[in-house]
């Protein structure tokens, strides 16, 4: 029989010997990062990936350290003309003026109530802070959820007409998915309100709740009438994850340094410092709005000063080119910007 | 030919199947928690597993939920007579004194360089917190890591004259890696410092920084002389993670409210009653130190009052009782209690 099974068995070898090699081929063909143009931005990142993952690479990291670490407004989504959270927050003042009668004459929730989109538009970030305040506390974490899934399932962006949710950019969605493939554990680190980011980023972005570092508010435990216990938002400021804080905010909640690091502007920028200045292989990114017809040009790098909005100054561009950061021009880089388009 | 395959093909098919039987029968059979006797406890949490990871079942919890939350000091490793993080600010006094010597005629730091034992054990809390404040804070985190690292490797209890790593529960290092198995994630939940615990629980109970929440205090981000940023411990407290601050710490940390929690002492409780209060099957779980023997017995439950470290009250047992939380009697339900035992 011995002979036999040689030559029964000599068929299925070299039919498993091509499959190996036909799937091989197909993986090495298939493009992780089609909405990217072929450019010395997504050759960065790929070649970041293969330094950091090839086991026999001088600069090979552990899979445990893996992090990567993505700012949200004008990186991961649209924030212009003005940041969805704070959308969010004018909305909500009706109904926290509905509870509170007394600020229905104080400023500046006088002016949100006039409706008058003029005024609204010129209101100062220190009063948009007091709407942030007072439209994002003082309710159970819980109602609170359930608040801002209801609003991001209704609001509709004034420009495309879509939920605020579609307005993500499709080639970061595929970068995160492709660090992942390679697993990297993908951190959001926004200076947006981390509660509110976690309502969507596990179904938007992938990313759990425990992987949201954003703009910490304490909470309150406490016991309602029938003895049961749950947690209210308070006023109280923990962490401001912009600037300086998110190095710290990084710190807080993952206690490893970054080895990729991806922002859009100067308040992203002690992020990026921190991970590039770790040991061996490291990348900082910042996406750059250089696309005013498929998206928005602005900042002061594109001539741009008057903007509420994250701000890519000619500063950071420069300490970006002597640091060896990538830039990514959205304009050339980016071969599709949404899912949305043809 | 066809049917010489048949015959060619069946042996290898019978041997598959019994190879299979045979597999599932020695997996039943291991015992995923040697260590626990046979008892009420080690009962309901493997009823816990079955219920939640049981695709059948009525309360069954999506992987991504299942969170699972422990209390270090008294529930993961020994905390009797005092917590081993003070043990170490107490030795860490003598390098700060040097570093800041207008600190040597002040009390408590005096009483702790006289190296009179029976005065330092009867320093008081506040005084401890002071010694805590000034040796955990004002250096990098990277320096910080570097002390604590080398602290661990000499230290050693008087007791067992073991290092205090070596302390760890052999029954709960087992119950960690059991519903580990079983796609839970495991956190800490400790009122000691967050950045201390971090140092070694990857090591010494497979629990990565990222999901240890602890006492946290702020950092500040700034340059070195070469310009190489880098972060300093401040003494500012951001989150007491003890009592109630275990619940918000939670949701700060992890923003899912935890499937099982376990604890040993009054510091527990809020997490405890947190954790039992959400939806379907949850389960809360108690240390009770009553085995004088093999390791204390303490606590008003135990008869023994003047203690500084967590403590039992008759109420927490109540409120056990009451609502169904599993007590654990170290002497009753652990076989071993250490790794280095017999």
């Amino acid at each position: 029989m011995r002979s036999h099974q040689r030559t029964y068995l000599k068929p299925l070898a070299t039919f498993a010997a091509v499959f190996c090699v036909l799937l091989t081929a197909a993986r090495a063909q298939r493009d992780a990062l089609p909405s990217w143009n072929d450019g010395p931005a997504k050759q960065a990142i790929m070649e970041f990936v293969r330094k950091t993952t090839d086991e026999s690479s001088q600069t090979f990291v552990p899979r445990e350290e893996r992090v990567a670490t993505f700012d949200q407004d004008g990186t991961l989504w649209v924030e212009h003309p003005i940041y969805t959270q704070v959308l969010y927050c004018l909305d909500r003042v009706p109904a926290v003026v509905k509870e509170k009668p007394a600020l229905v004459e104080v400023e500046p929730f006088k002016t949100v109530l006039s409706g008058n989109h003029e005024a609204i538009a010129k209101l100062s970030m220190h009063d948009l802070l007091k709407i942030v305040a007072v439209t994002l506390t003082g309710m159970s974490v819980d109602a609170f959820k359930t608040e801002v899934k209801k609003w991001l399932e209704s609001a509709r962006d004034s420009r495309w007409k879509r939920a605020y949710t579609e307005l993500t950019y499709e080639p970061m969605l595929e970068l995160l998915q492709y660090l992942r493939a390679n697993d990297y554990k993908t951190y959001i680190v926004t200076g947006g309100g981390q509660d509110f980011v976690r309502v969507y980023s596990e179904e938007v972005y992938g990313i759990p709740p425990e992987q949201v570092v954003g703009t910490m508010g304490g909470t309150k435990y406490g016991y309602d009438k029938e003895g049961k216990p749950f947690l209210t938002k308070e006023p109280q400021l923990l962490l401001n994850d912009n600037n300086a804080g998110k190095p710290e905010g990084i710190h807080l909640m993952i206690g490893r340094r970054p080895y990729a690091a991806f922002g859009n502007s100067t308040g992203d920028q002690e992020m990026l410092e921190y991970t590039k200045a770790g040991d061996g292989t490291r990348l900082a990114v910042l996406v750059l709005h250089d696309d005013a017809e498929r998206e928005y040009a602005y900042g002061p790098a594109q001539g741009l000063q008057d903007t509420k909005v994250g701000t890519f100054t000619q500063d950071l561009y420069d300490e970006a080119k002597k640091d060896g950061w990538i830039v990514i021009s959205m304009k050339n880089d980016w071969r599709r910007i949404f899912a949305f388009e043809n």
